[in-house]
């Protein structure tokens, strides 16, 4: 998908698809017993079949078999070729123009719009050939309808060998978020795969199977066979069970949507929800989920007042989170589903203390190639970012510790940036300054020190680097660039010697903090960007300064400080990254270390490591860190470990993730947003870009009315807002334009859709996928546009 | 699985699996040619076809056909059934008795070992029919053969309708944990599969695809017909094809092999392990799993020091751990896999922040329900018992601070049990007294008091509850009982006025640290046993006492303490169940906290939740508590959150294992395990009992040379061995026993197994599944006991 399509959903319509467990299994006759039952059970409604791609002159046939026997039932087919073969071959075949996919289901649902429009009713969609039959663009029908979500008929295998074809296809669908509600089978007395099929979909699935007699046999004679076939159609027996099945998926359509428009209350009622002040929620403000798929969530959309259609229930709404920052490759990516089916398949889980599984080394040795740092030679996992920094911190303490000879009982800090932001598990919340999100925690104890720093912007079109007035004093108030790639171009701004001020006052407050007698274990960064901190672009070539003057004068530290012999090890302090928010692609690079030219020893990843599918953290060290804990007494070891470590399936996903985005980038799929004004002449690998249009990056910054400015690298835009109650966590800044954003577009093919964004303080920030369209950033952009003009 | 199997994997034998996409496919043809051509390209090899089960009279033609067309192939079938039909059908009509999953493994593992004793060789095994075709059982093909882990061909489908089939075939198998190695697929003008076919599985899986001429057409001759084959199979392009795929076959068994071996060693130089001082950890300490299913790991066998045959490379490790206690319902079991991947189709992950979707929604009301406890109204999610416990203490602490009036600065603490243990992020560390666990760790610093507790055990054959020295003074030094379950029966030695000595001792410790000044947020207990504290089984009674004695006594909390008026709120401090190592049928019931008969205000659920597939952790809380971080000002709010909150893979999967876990408790899937001596009159719910039985644990018990005492209780078994040198995780105690079960059976039908188990102090302990059978714990009984009388 590369534009919005809302699901199908409306509560007059039922509209379920019909799949086949193969070709020639007798959808045809399933669906017209349907349809005209249908007529005959719901006289006053319409039933409507769609057959979205129809192969072979057989169709007409079709279209006649319809006519004749399901009278009163409309049929409709978008594309047809007369060719006798899969879809994909046939459109080829045919010479004609291949629909796209987009265009394709936008077809379909325009169709089913229609038709829910036209009041109560009911409406088939009928595949072509199997579940995996490629549509006419060569995507599998499978994989093409998910995004219609449309509850699933299945038509089972009679035949030898159909109840493997029926159970496969079930399967095939099921992994792709398919709601199969019925299966369908001819009753066959050789082979009964209805009875095993009955009992199997009973047992594992709780899916009912019905089954009818089958249809008279071919003759040779075309009015005896029809003559045959009004009579079968006419049986009673065929009726009623399909009668059945109809009164089922009737009875299931309207569960569906009772049970979709109660989450919200009862999530009201019974979940505690993260980072969320409740008493300001009502259940109003509670977004229904139903599904997503590529970067587009399906949502129950706020009931229309008074509205005078059946309203569609669902729209499509981008996912400017990327889901809380952690979707690269889009929701329900097939290749991630089975990834984490095969490891689900292998291993389930497998406990990792001294054992090792294919998954765990692979994604550690795709990791550690990936980061091209020297330094780093080991994996430690854990379950999600927050673990991570635990992890990291315990390493780096202990070095500094039993390096510098201080003893357990010694006050140690960390040495970080102000608002700096690493978890919300203690020890993570401890890295950090006090601010909103820790002040009232009991046990919070922040340790360390919080170096103030130098953002970026564009404001009103220009890129800039800033201090705030307490730094401006040593730094000064700001210097402009031409662009954003000048400001990243960390060696020629070095050779200009525009580093001498930040060393400067660095290596003063270091001094200053040394004589006050405190105490550091770890330098901690989020390197490039404060993201929790409220979407702060840090100047690189301060964040790269910090590194060096703390590596280069070891004693800042402890008067035992001295420069180690082996270039790989840590000096001053250990260098922690942060990179669980800005690594892995999110800023167009593997890691924003690169940016910065200077290397941790200790690196932190999650979030976009597993593609946005399931939690996964994982901690690099360095050798000489590692070294740290090993000695012959257990108690020396790092006494970290959570049950599900490295487990195999967050292990396939992650490489499967981290491989597809490594060969995103060889293969140039990117070529697109660099081409949007980005591309410096400094070539691939230098150059500094952003799915987000320079231009318009610019163009918003001159909104100086209502923007201080804005800035956009890699997936993430960032829109700081004017805000006369001033900037932080608790201000409310920044919520007109996200309601504006909220409402999105009403009509339009594809139906409803709009952005879910998120707002931190004054700062409004939509976060893309690293799959996410031209189309869509089109899309987001013009209605920012609109939004922020009206 | 019900016993062990290892799976099929020697140097010398490329065993492989063919896999057909559908019946009528090829299959045949296909095998006869891999065979004619291995014996051409490997002649001094031996190739061998296992067709596990056939059925109709075909398979004596088969028999010929191979024999005519691939000389010197030798060829057996196990189970010959003469019906046409689907070979479960067909063993049913055969009257004959039908041979067991298990028994039918162990015949192709046998004649597998036979090949491999013979020397360097081939081994096809061939299914019957399409990959889900049920086998003789009625357990599809693909799930049957599984546990062999045999890498496989799979032959795809060339006819109308084949894209699909070979593509859903192909699924079936990779969600199972299957390695397709190879797809081959005849050559058809019409439908050109092949095209579309060789493109996806290279982009899609690296799968190459191999296209074979069409074999000449049947004709009604058979003369003819052999003649025609014969010219078929002897055409230079088939031999040609088939032999690229026979190289990339024996490339690929190899690459295997090798990768399995190497493992270690890579891991040993970049692995970090949890928990493990890697300076006593050398490479071949490493265990190398290649799979697991069922209870039982595919370990990679220590090489045998002059092995004088072709060793087996893989042998059957019984996952005594559970997998660090996560594993409930067998490794890869295919329902939890489907729901991992029906959710990850259907939502990959959403955030959840005011967001609900269905799974979190479903297991949440499934958990409330599932607890019977009237105080829990609200659920939390996060990613791990850490982060869960983390989420109870803020809970907690916030609770108790503001109704007590205590400020931000107050130092507050928790109560606890000494050796309790809730985690390794630093909040959960903080939550457990000083011990070797966490001594070292440099922000670590023990918040609370952790009260000594009576234990108990069976020594000499014997129940008791026993207070170590420091209690007896207080509590007496143990008391005898006729069992377990009346050691649980709470409420009768209540009545007896067994409990007035604890609320003395309790209330007395509580006076005492009140007078000292001390101030507590929480009390937080593991019900019934403590795990990472040493598998210390604690008087339920006690624990009981100590939740009444704090709910009774508000006034030895705060000034302010009084009764609050509503019965559900929390009264003294707000009490946190630690459930994530002995929640969720654990201990044979959905929840310990019905041994103790009282309910938490909070608690905390993870490892058996997601059944050992995904990490995944839920808070629950009474609403008391959640009303108190509900106001209008943001910061109020639990400001506590994972990216991956209530990700809807976790949630799904969770659904499928606590209701798996709930329907085998209503079907009393555990009849045979209460009835190994356990069962009590009281009956059902109230009963106490475990999957081993009583009489072996208390025969245990009586080894007194080597052994203090036993106990078991649900899936755990607790060996609490003697140790000259005192206990404490430091301690090297029980591993000799340790090393005993490690060595395991050498030989036997099913190959080599032996028991994986982990070690606590001084206490060895097998922690079975929720779905382990009775013969594998007989199995592992047999072996402790020889190893114990050794």
């Amino acid at each position: 998908m590369k534009s919005p399509l809302a699901s199908l959903l409306w509560r007059s319509l039922r509209a379920y698809q019909v799949f086949g467990a193969n070709t020639d299994v007798g959808k045809t006759v399933f669906t017209t017993l349907l349809g005209r039952t249908a007529r005959k059970l719901w006289s006053d409604e319409r039933v409507a079949f769609l057959k979205p791609v129809s192969t072979g002159p057989a169709s007409e046939a079709d279209d006649r078999h319809i006519h004749r026997f399901a009278a009163g039932v409309s049929h409709k087919t978008l594309f047809q070729y007369d060719i006798p073969v899969s879809p994909h071959a046939a459109a080829q075949a045919s010479g004609r123009p291949i629909p796209s996919d987009d265009a394709l289901l936008a077809e379909c649902r325009d169709f089913a719009a229609a038709c829910a429009a036209q009041g109560k009713g009911w409406l088939f969609l009928e595949t072509a050939g199997g579940v995996h039959s490629p549509s006419p663009s060569g995507t599998t029908q499978a994989d093409l309808y998910v995004p219609l979500r449309a509850p699933t008929v299945l038509i089972g295998d009679s035949r030898l060998g159909g109840i493997s074809q029926t159970i496969s296809a079930f399967e095939s669908l099921r992994l792709r978020g398919y709601d199969v509600e019925s299966v369908l089978v001819f009753r066959d007395a050789t082979y009964q795969n209805l009875v095993y099929l009955a009992d199997y979909f009973r047992k594992h699935h709780g899916v009912p199977v019905t089954s009818i007699a089958e249809p008279p046999e071919r003759s040779e004679n075309a009015e005896r066979d029809a003559d045959a076939m009004a009579e079968y159609y006419g049986r009673g027996d065929c009726e009623e069970a399909t009668g059945r099945v109809l009164e089922h998926l009737d009875r299931r359509h309207g569960e569906r949507i009772a049970s979709l428009e109660s989450l919200a209350a009862k999530a009201h009622r019974h979940i505690w929800y993260p980072f969320t002040q409740q008493g300001l929620l009502g259940p109003e403000d509670i977004m229904t989920i139903d599904s997503a798929h590529g970067d587009y969530f399906q949502t129950l959309a706020p009931a229309a007042p008074n509205a005078a259609r059946d309203e569609p229930l669902l729209r499509s709404s981008f996912d400017g989170s990327a889901s809380w920052w952690t979707q690269g490759l889009g929701h329900s990516n097939p290749q991630l589903t089975l990834a984490a089916a095969y490891a689900a398949g292998r291993y389930g889980h497998v406990m990792f203390a001294g054992t090792v599984h294919e998954p765990a080394m692979a994604l550690a040795e795709t990791l550690l190639r990936g980061m091209r740092n020297p330094r780093l030679s080991r994996v430690f996992y854990s379950d999600n970012g927050s673990t991570g920094i635990e992890v990291a911190v315990k390493m780096g303490l202990r070095a500094a510790r039993l390096r510098y000879g201080w003893g357990t009982a010694e006050e140690l800090g960390v040495l970080g940036l102000k608002g700096g932001y690493h978890g919300d598990t203690m020890g993570a919340m401890d890295c950090a300054e006090p601010c909103a999100y820790n002040a009232k925690i009991e046990w919070y104890e922040g340790k360390g020190y919080w170096l103030d720093y130098p953002t970026v912007l564009c404001s009103d079109g220009k890129w800039s680097v800033t201090s705030n007035e307490g730094l401006a004093e040593d730094l000064g108030r700001g210097t402009g660039y031409a662009s954003l790639h000048d400001i990243f171009d960390v060696e020629a701004r070095e050779h200009r010697g525009e580093h001498r001020r930040y060393e400067a006052y660095i290596t003063a407050t270091l001094t200053r903090l040394q004589q006050q007698g405190r105490k550091f274990g770890a330098l901690i960064l989020e390197p490039i960007v404060l993201g929790a901190g409220g979407m702060e672009l840090v100047d690189p070539l301060f964040q790269r300064t910090l590194v060096n003057v703390v590596r280069q004068s070891p004693q800042l530290f402890s008067a035992r400080g001295s420069a180690p012999r082996d270039p790989k090890d840590w000096s001053g302090l250990p260098v922690v990254f942060d990179e669980v928010f800005t690594g892995l692609y999110r800023l167009g690079r593997f890691t924003p270390s690169s940016f910065l030219g200077v290397h941790p020893d200790i690196s932190v990843h999650a979030k976009l490591l597993t593609g946005g599918l399931v939690p996964l953290c994982t901690t690099l060290a360095s050798e000489r860190i590692f070294d740290v804990f090993s000695s012959s007494d257990k108690t020396d070891a790092l006494l970290h470990g959570h049950s599900y470590t490295a487990h195999p399936v967050g292990c396939q996903v992650a490489l499967e993730s981290v491989r597809e985005m490594q060969a995103m980038e060889r293969r140039g799929d990117w070529a697109w947003a660099r081409a949007q004004g980005w591309t410096d002449p400094v070539g691939q690998g230098r150059d500094v870009w952003s799915s987000w249009p320079r231009r318009f990056v610019e163009e918003l910054s001159q909104q100086t009315g209502r923007v201080t400015g804005a800035w956009a690298l890699g997936s993430v835009l960032a829109i700081h807002l004017k805000d006369a109650a001033g900037a932080g966590y608790s201000s409310n800044a920044a919520m007109g334009l996200r309601e504006a954003l909220s409402r999105g577009r009403e009509a339009g093919t594809g139906g409803p859709w709009n952005v879910h964004a998120r707002v931190l303080g004054n700062v409004l920030y939509v976060m893309a996928s690293q799959t996410t369209s031209e189309t869509s950033i089109r899309q987001i952009t013009g209605l920012l546009r609109e939004s922020l003009a009206s």
